[in-house]
């Protein structure tokens, strides 16, 4: 079993998340800033691909015309030195103040207009440093007070800076794709958008929908307690999978961001079982952080713990493939007969004529119980 | 405040929900079957629209065909006698057992050939009686074990189905719409298109998009305590809204189906709201049963309940729109200036030529707690 | 219906209550602090009647003795010109990195100790300040990772820690009572003691168990889908209810520390009903803050909202006791027949011997849903 | 690794769990009956050491007295030829529509009078047949309106009814211990004592507190999001674990009672490991059942694969105790120094006079991320 990460496995972390520093709504800061150019010599020497940033990540929002000539210059070195990618990057349109009711659905269309200033000029930044995939997480495009705002009213402008920004990306002839990243709630009591399936009913009604997928997140989808197995699958089968946040969650709380398959060792083993098969080519992103308890050490224990658990699990969806007992049971489940096949009216009187004994077919037997142990045993290492 | 419930409200109940028997897991029937020519002739009496029903709530599944003409023969005549409508019909794919592991996603081709057959004539009974609108909830499209199925192939297997019956639908020259209803989990430990943004994603891939809708329910979004007015909202703004299922539900726990109103009072003003402000002319269903401890005098006590707190609710929908004290923040919260507009390089230049005084911007009033007071206060009658 | 809060409705804020800065996990302050003086000046223009803190609310972690007597001096001022009282003091054992792994329950005896005298001083001042409640809030108190933390060794370093507290508020003859506060999870994982009744269990184990109760608060048994009232009725039945925080809070998510009666009308309905006829004379603490969106304008809406939405659920619980139709569904709804009565072996005698007829019992009328429809109207004004 | 199951494991199942035939709340049975004497035996094949039932799942509730000694005799002769016991048994108070309000809190005193009668009958024949345990599951104890009981009342009429129990055990000369189990809510909307530690603070009240402790299952803290490890340890330590139900269970959702191990795999290793370490030494017992989709096979598959997990997670417990990497971290994050010790003032003055570094104590390492790494690499067999 390979369990030493390498570039080819495509793990990414982002700037914010091996620099996070610990600070939550009851407490301070624990770890001190973590440099950028250091962020990337680290993640290099622990074997991941790539890092991703929001502009504000890298470049204050404060920052001199100088000071960003600066930062990029020493930011670029560190990944020409390296051979770290930039795959992603996004916009934080969430921590400043001004964001505080909503960016692209704020009611304030200066702040509308601003949110789509600041996410051009950022696209620009990761565009510069090689990202092809370009996420959108809308943290404060939400509500509280439902009597505030119009739930209508904020899709439909959400639409019009995602169309107004597909065509500059175009126009610039950016080889960019967009990733929606859904997200149910916090910071906003309600966020528009909630799952990933809202962004696949969004985006067939923008103007290029080509452009655009989705970046489902873990913890997200399982804050509101829903299979992100599902969700992945809906995704990929709708061509929209640009992008994955890996992540651990549990469910029905507040966004804990934990290492990958530091909770749910299942659920993950069959994402990354989907993601194997499938053929998903795209970044492994780790959206996480360590725990607040750790220090700078715990911080690459974390990054180092989320690739291994990839690792194994991925081996252990081959093992589930050359497993005998479990693919007995997988062929056994399978019934046969003819499709339903496209309609015709010949197949539909056909159909019609069909005599089905209902008890014969109900009492075939299913041997799940038997299938989910030998899965449990597999993950538990005793198959 | 005209509170009489009246036929031009367009309120339906299903035979399913008045006649509920009170089973659940842990106990047997308390109510009798309550006949649906009674069930008819009770609704008419207290001011209901429509009847709907799965085919075997009015057909047994085992009832012969001259059974069958004399159900439906007994029931039109309910139906003329009262001016009762069937505005909708759906399918029973849940209850027999031969459908325990999916009807159109099962891996038994012959029980997906049974399913697609079922509904076809379930169809067919709907059409005869006046249906509209068919519903399709796939309560038992899901899985405990996600070893046993892959879900890529549940969603392909579930859009075969759906293209089918559509197909036989324009065939049969039906006047008929179909609407998708989603649901987390229950019976199944996970349903596949667990939400209503699901199916929003799914119906672009159709073969038939433009006759294929959702049919949202309160009691569904809430259980993954998920927005139902934004879910609404959102299929609404799609042109999708072609059905709706009025409940009651406390989140994160088994699918209760409370009387509409009961539990959810502010949630539920600002759908009904939105319901009304939109112009949705459609039904307004109210898929739910009453409380385990009730005789048949407490069924329809439920029943005028339902229709009752929503005329309530719609009335302060009216007071909202009216309310001088909720207009004049409304008005003060909206920002002023040029909107962003469709793309051109010369918006795109003037954006980025543009500066922004983001502290000025932040420190705009948002009297939310004052308006959200306000809605309180009128939610309350003390307006 | 008097809507005009005064001292004798005995509701207190505390100082980080309307000082909340609005900074998120996601974003930072959007308010100024607030000066604590100023803060009681508003209170008592705004007719409460008193005013919490924890210790470092009031005077900074850091601060001088000097500064301390400074601070305390002008605070008394405060109090004194108005006649804001100071009914409940706490601490923080939260904020500071120190207590990143717990305060009462960390790993390192150190931590331990410093949290008791950080809570001896913070009850000296508290007492100094004319507190006469201490309440306990651990939010530190958990973990993440259950491999690093012994869950029976974590309880009993908890109640070492309170046990001593206890015996120091008695050799300094503090006439003081210990409530202590349960909350699920967050900014942990889980924290221990989740919820008002682990601590009810918890309390009989200790040395002192007469001077403790608990302190429930909605939001913490809301998070978890809990109901509050229950617990709270538990809590009264067993005479611990000595301080109560509320609020409001959606289900199944981070802390929201909404407006009381901004969401769960219903609820709190039935809360204030509790309180106000088990004749609890405690406090009526806000343990809630107005939203992000707000300036200092809107933390004072925000106040005024909670204490009018508190005194109209209050004028209902009066009109409930009064109504005619509830009253008379109230008395139906109630048997009547001997009392069980204590054992004995006569009594044992007799009920053996006694017959039922199940299915009369069974088919007895509870006219639940024309009750609850009796009480909806009655929230909302129609009655 | 022993996996092989022995009576000395003290696996124990309920007739009502391997006996489970797929009923839910939108489908029929799929299995039918099972014999209790075929259960036996097929118990004692599989290696379990006992069975439990609830009073009704061996004696219908309308047998004449002649078809319960029968059914007695045939059960024991089972019981006898294969050696499995009946450590544990409990009352069917749900099922029946006479309970539909409740049994020992009905507003009926004939339903309450009848509620402990059967109980009394239930324990007679569980001890008859060898319980040591008695279990008390409400779960019609409960409301969905909350205006039409008092949960006040609820409480002090449950209490009547276990003291009188309680009693009634005594003056048999049972040696007999109640074991008090809790559900949050389902088939009620919200259940009173809705959770384990509910009934640790209730137990306190009791007339004789030593004879009554409590029956945590898994499932049922799960469906309210709360760690099970958590409330399993605090009954420990209250010396209060008298029984347990082991199963799993996704959260925020209906109560699903599936195979043990199934989902929860890290949780579910802590719990064992607690169990293991702490010297519980009473049943195992299982509280789950098949998939619907499961025949008879599938259903002794179930019951295999909870003891297989059990057993495997018992010995990974063993190789975590025994893990060199495990337990340097584990010694490395415990601080040493005195004690905090019990009150007296010369421990009270020289804790106010000891000086703290505060930045000293937070920079201590604490490697929680490693840990958990360890143990998930234990847990995926891959330490």
């Amino acid at each position: 079993m390979k369990l030493t990460p390498a570039p080819a496995d495509k793990f990414t972390f982002g700037l914010w998340t091996v620099g996070n520093r610990g600070r939550d709504p009851f407490g301070d800061f624990v770890r001190p800033p973590l440099d950028p150019v250091r962020a990337v010599h680290c993640l290099a020497e622990i074997g991941a691909w790539g890092v991703n940033f929001h502009d504000n990540d890298l470049v204050p929002i404060d920052a001199t015309a100088a000071e960003r000539d600066r930062i990029v210059r020493e930011f670029r070195a560190a990944l020409d030195a390296t051979g770290v990618t930039v795959p992603m990057a996004t916009t934080n349109l969430f921590s400043d103040p001004v964001f505080k009711d909503g960016a692209f659905t704020s009611h304030d269309v200066r702040v509308r207009r601003y949110a789509v200033q600041k996410t051009m000029r950022a696209m620009d930044l990761g565009v510069e440093l090689g990202a092809r995939t370009y996420v959108f997480w809308g943290g404060r495009e939400g509500a509280e007070v439902d009597a505030g705002k119009d739930p209508i009213e904020a899709i439909k402008r959400f639409r019009d800076a995602i169309d107004f920004l597909c065509d500059y990306a175009r126009d610039q002839r950016y080889d960019l794709r967009f990733a929606l990243e859904a997200k149910p709630n916090e910071p906003r009591g309600d966020i528009y958008f909630p799952t990933t399936a809202s962004y696949l009913g969004f985006i067939p009604t923008l103007a290029h929908p080509e452009m655009v997928g989705v970046n489902p997140e873990f913890a997200h989808e399982q804050m509101a307690g829903l299979s992100f197995l599902h969700a992945v699958a809906q995704a990929l089968e709708a061509g929209k999978l640009f992008h994955i946040d890996l992540n651990d969650q549990k469910p029905g709380r507040f966004d804990q961001d934990l290492r990958f398959g530091s909770e749910s060792l299942k659920p993950l083993f069959f994402l990354v079982k989907l993601l194997e098969e499938q053929g998903y080519d795209g970044p492994r992103h780790f959206d996480a952080h360590a725990y607040r308890t750790e220090d700078d050490e715990g911080v690459w224990d974390f990054a180092r713990g989320c690739m291994r658990t990839y690792l194994i699990l991925k081996d252990k969806a081959r093992a589930f493939a050359a497993h005998d007992g479990i693919q007995t049971v997988l062929a056994e489940i399978r019934g046969d007969g003819d499709e339903l096949g496209p309609y015709s009216r010949q197949a539909a009187a056909a159909l019609e004529a069909e005599a089905f004994d209902r008890q014969a077919l109900a009492s075939r037997r299913l041997a799940y119980e038997r299938l989910d142990q030998l899965v449990i045993d597999l993950l538990l290492g005793v198959a």
